[in-house]
C-alpha cells in the first residue's frame, strides 16, 4: 500500500478527522506551521463579527458589564487552565510572552531574595533570554531602577548552561529556572516533573514557558508543583496572530507573589482610582493595561475548540501523525537529517530536520502549496496540529518533498530570497 | 429659538456632520463617552472581515509578510505622529498604555542615572502612579531588580505635588516629569510646553500621557521637546476595545534609550534568533512580544478615518460643541456644579460636572439612551467625541438631564446599584 493509500486509510480512522471541518483552511495549501500561527476556526468568524457589530457598535462602553469584557482575562485562563493541568483561578490571559516574563521573573525575584541567578539554556527561544537580560540591565538593555551600576550589577544575573548540565548547575544563587518546555526548534520536551523537583531541592523556583506546549502536550503544572508558567495564544491555541498570551501561577503563591508591571487592571479596586496600588486578589494582579477585547475574543473561540476537542485524543492524534510522517520521511526523504527526539513522548508535536538548504526547501514547499517553517540557520520545521492536520497533509508533503529533493527543485533564485518573516 | 434648534442649525452648518456616517451608532442613542471607548468606524468592520478572512484565514503565516503584519506597529504609529505633532519614525503603536509606561520610566531612569525622582501629580490616572509604585519596590508591587532592599529603596522614588506646584518641585533629584496632559476626570490640560521647557531647565525628562488628547486636542510634541509620550488607542482615536497603545521617543534619544521590557520583536535582527539582545534601530525597540494583529487593524482603521478628518476641524468642532453644550446646562442643569476649565482652550474635549448623586444621575441617563460615564466618588463625564457627536446631541442631553433633576427620577434603587465596571 502506498503512503498515501496509507494515510487515507489512517484518515477514515482517525476519531478527529470531523473537526477539520470546523477550521477555515485555504484550498490547496497542505498547513503544517500551526505551531507558528494556528488556523482560522469558523466559529472565531462569526465570534468577532458579533463581538464588532454588537458588543462594540451597538453596546459600546456598556458592554465592559453586559458583555463581561471586564472578565475576559480570568475566563479565558479558566479555560486553558484544564488543558495545562492547572485550576481555573490559577490562569489569565493577558499581554504578550514576553511581557509576562519580565513579571514573573521580576516576582521571582522578590520571593528569593538574596539570589540573583535566572538559570536557562542557550539557544532558548531568545525572546525568553532578552527578558533576563533587560532586567539584568546587561548590555544595553537595561532596567531603571536595577541598572543603575551598570552592566552585570543589578538584581539579575543570566546562567545559561546546556540542557544536560542544568541539574548541577541548580546552587544556592539560583532564583529562578526558566526553560521553554518544548524546544521551538528541535521540538525536544524536558522532563518537567524531574526539573521542578530538582530546583525546588535547589531552593530555587520555576518558570515553563508552554508556548509550544499548549493544546499539543501533555502537561500537568499542578501534578509536578510548577510555580510559575507562561504560554502562548496564537499557535496550537489557534487565537489568532499575536493573540494575547496566558499566565499561570500556583495557588500556594497566589498570596505573596509581587510583579513589577503593576497597572491599574491589577489593581484591587481599579474603579476606585485610588492613588496607591493594591494588588488584587490571586492571579488577577498579574493584569497590567486594558485587555485588548477584539483579541481576547477570536483567542477564547480558538481555547473553546480545543477545549472541547480534550488533550488526550489531541495527543493521541498527535503522535500517530507525527510518527506517521517520521517514518515516511526517513523512507522517502534520507537527505533531511532529523533534529527531533525519536520518541514522541520526548517531542512536541514537530518534526525538525537539518538541512543546508532548508530555507530555499522551504520555499520552494511553499510554491507547492506546502506550508511548512524554517529557522535560521538550517532548520525545516513541520508542525502537526492534531485539530485539523491530517494523515494525507502529511503523506502528500513528503511525496512533494521527495520530488523536490530529488530535482533540486529547491535551486532557484527566487526560493532563496530572503523575506522579512522567515 | 428653543436649545434644539438652535442645535439643529449648528448641525447643518457643521463642516464634519457627514461623518457621523461613517461610524455605526445605535438608534436611540446619544453618545458621550467616547472619551471611554471611541465608536465602531463602519469601515472597521469591513477591515476586520478582511483581515479574519482573507489575511489569517487564507494568507495564514504569509502575511506577516504578504499583508506586512511585521510592519504594522511601525505603520499605524507613523499615522498617528501628525495627529500629536511627531514624526512618522518617533511613534510606534504596542502593548498597553501602562506596559509602555514601565518601558519608559525605565528608559529615563537609565538617562538620567543619579536621580531617582519620577515627579507627577496626586489623582494622575491611577495606572501611571501605578507603574511609578510598581518599579519603586513600593507596597506590595516590587520590582525584582530594585526592590530587593524593601519599600523605599530601587533605583526610582515617586513624589506627587499638586499641579500647581510641580514648578518648584523640579529639582536636582527629578529624573522624569510625568504628567498626563488632559487629566480624565477633570478634563483639565496642563501647559505642555512651559512644563516641558522647567523639566529640562531642571535637567528632567519629560514623559506625557496623551490618553485623553490624541485625536481630541492640539499637540506638538516636536515643538514643546517632549521627550516621551504614551497614548491610548480606544478613546478618540477609536481603536476599539482595549486597542493596542503608542509611544512616542524624541528622535535625538533614538541612539541612545534603553528600555527594560527588551522582547524579540524589539531586537536589531529578530528572525536571526540569538542568544545576545541587540537592540533595533529607533523607536522599534519599544516592541517587546509580538503584536496582536487583529487589534492592531481595526486601531490603524480608527487612526485613518481621524487623520482624513484632519487635527485642526476637529479642534474646532470639538471646542464649538463643548462650549455649546456648556452654555446649555448653566441655563439648563444650574444643579450640576461644572468641574472643567471654562475655557476651551485649556480643556480636552470633555466637560465634567459634580453632584452627590452622579452615579445615579449617569445611570438614569443611560437608561433614557443618553450614555455619559461616571469617576468615583462623584463626576459625570461628558465627552464629546468631534467626529461623531453632533449639537443635537448635546441638546438632547441637556434637556434629559434637567428633567431628570426635576423629577428626582435618579432616585431610584436600580439606578444606585453599582455595576463592576462604573
Amino acid at each position: 500500500m502506498s503512503v498515501l493509500d496509507q494515510a487515507k486509510a489512517r484518515d477514515a480512522a482517525d476519531p478527529l478527522r470531523g473537526y477539520r471541518e470546523q477550521f477555515d483552511l485555504p484550498d490547496g495549501v497542505v498547513y503544517l506551521d500551526g505551531n507558528s500561527l494556528g488556523a482560522l476556526p469558523k466559529r472565531t468568524r462569526e465570534r468577532l463579527k458579533d463581538v464588532v457589530d454588537q458588543e462594540w457598535g451597538e453596546g459600546l462602553i456598556r458592554s465592559w458589564n453586559t458583555a463581561d469584557w471586564i472578565g475576559a482575562p480570568q475566563r479565558i485562563g479558566g479555560k486553558i487552565a484544564p488543558l495545562i493541568g492547572a485550576q481555573p483561578d490559577e490562569v489569565i490571559a493577558c499581554d504578550s510572552v514576553s511581557v509576562n516574563l519580565t513579571k514573573l521573573i521580576g516576582a521571582a525575584l522578590k520571593m528569593r531574595t538574596g539570589r540573583t541567578v535566572i538559570l536557562s539554556e542557550p539557544g532558548n527561544f531568545p525572546t525568553d533570554l532578552y527578558m533576563i537580560q533587560g532586567l539584568a540591565g546587561q548590555g544595553l538593555a537595561g532596567q531603571g531602577g536595577a541598572g543603575k551600576g551598570g552592566a552585570g550589577q543589578g538584581g539579575a544575573e543570566q546562567r545559561l548552561v546546556h540542557r544536560d548540565q542544568i541539574m548541577g548547575a541548580l546552587d544556592e544563587d539560583v532564583a529562578l529556572l526558566m526553560l521553554t518546555h518544548v524546544h521551538y526548534k528541535t521540538g525536544a520536551m524536558f522532563d518537567m516533573e524531574a526539573l521542578t523537583k530538582a530546583a525546588h531541592d535547589a531552593g530555587a523556583l520555576v518558570l515553563w514557558d508552554l508556548s509550544h506546549s499548549g493544546g499539543a502536550v501533555p502537561v500537568d503544572l499542578n501534578a509536578c508543583g510548577a510555580d510559575f508558567a507562561v504560554g502562548c495564544g496564537y499557535k496550537y491555541l489557534n487565537g489568532g496572530p499575536g493573540a494575547p498570551a496566558y499566565a499561570y501561577v500556583a495557588q500556594r503563591h497566589h498570596q505573596t507573589f509581587q510583579q513589577p508591571i503593576t497597572g491599574w487592571m491589577g489593581h484591587a479596586r481599579p474603579f476606585a482610582f485610588l492613588d496607591e496600588y493594591e494588588p488584587a486578589a490571586g492571579v488577577t494582579r498579574m493584569l497590567a493595561g486594558t485587555p485588548p477585547i477584539l483579541a481576547m475574543a477570536a483567542l477564547e473561540s480558538g481555547v473553546e475548540l480545543i477545549a472541547e476537542i480534550g488533550m488526550e485524543p489531541l495527543v493521541t492524534k498527535s503522535r500517530a501523525l507525527s510518527e506517521f510522517f517520521r517514518a515516511a520521511m526517513a523512507q522517502h526523504c534520507p537527505q533531511m537529517e532529523p533534529v527531533s527526539p525519536a520518541d514522541p513522548a520526548q517531542r512536541g508535536s514537530q518534526l525538525s530536520y537539518y538541512h543546508p538548504e532548508a530555507y530555499a526547501i522551504c520555499q520552494a514547499l511553499i510554491a507547492r502549496g506546502i506550508i511548512g517553517d524554517f529557522r535560521d540557520p538550517d532548520v525545516l520545521r513541520f508542525g502537526f496540529a492534531p485539530a485539523y492536520v491530517s494523515f494525507e497533509d502529511a503523506a502528500v508533503t513528503v511525496a512533494e518533498l521527495a520530488d523536490i529533493l530529488e530535482a533540486n527543485a529547491w535551486d532557484k533564485p527566487e526560493f532563496k530570497q530572503r523575506a522579512a518573516v522567515t
